[in-house]
């Protein structure tokens, strides 16, 4: 059975989008830590992040790269942090989260309850920030 | 002034070097937020991992995952955790934990308390299981 970003992807799921290439799909956290946590995932899907082969590792966070400059340009923060974690959703996926402190990449605190249009809001800008 | 990690790097600043190749040193972070906890950094003296040079990001991930894979065999864990925040020493650092639940990962947590002799030993014991 397909994971629930493998069916994002495919869109059979609904998410808000901030970009995608040839191999690899960002998206808005829905729970999000902080205003601004995307999720970038390989289309590929495999369970383990350090499973990916030499060129999909490198892809990911070449692609990755990107929408951390652009989360960077237009939401205020520090620098943006990076998490694979991977205990829930057997597909492999990085978190992007704005830091402005440790605790905003505190996984075990309650997460931000954001409006769906508020997550819109948040994937155009960053997604119109990228070059 | 050279960063705390380069001072590592230069064998100025003792430590339980785990490996490194030409661009790449990975040693145990001593207050660790789980055993296996590893720091793996760039040896060129950069503060955002994001402001890695292409090759760099690449080159450090593919080290990373050599790093994760030796961990994965020789800690009992679910999987390696990534994390890179860099809000404390400006250059640049993944964090490489061995995780069995979100709490591994969580950096507000009180740090563990590891002997030297301790460290030495899980550094010597995931050096060893390296390929």
């Amino acid at each position: 059975m397909p994971s629930i970003f493998s069916k994002i992807i495919a869109g059979e799921i609904p998410c808000h989008k901030v970009a995608e290439n040839e191999t690899c799909f960002a998206f808005m956290d829905i729970s999000p830590l902080a205003v601004g946590h995307v999720l970038v995932v390989p289309k590929t899907e495999v369970d383990k992040y350090f499973d990916l082969s030499d060129s999909e590792l490198s892809e990911i966070n070449l692609f990755a790269r990107k929408i951390a400059v652009a989360i960077e340009k237009v939401i205020p923060c520090k620098r943006v942090g990076v998490a694979v974690i991977g205990l829930e959703v057997p597909h492999a996926h990085i978190h992007l989260i704005p830091l402005n402190s440790v605790a905003d990449i505190n996984f075990e605190r309650k997460k931000l309850s954001l409006t769906g249009e508020k997550l819109a809001e948040v994937a155009e800008l960053i997604s119109g920030a990228m070059g």
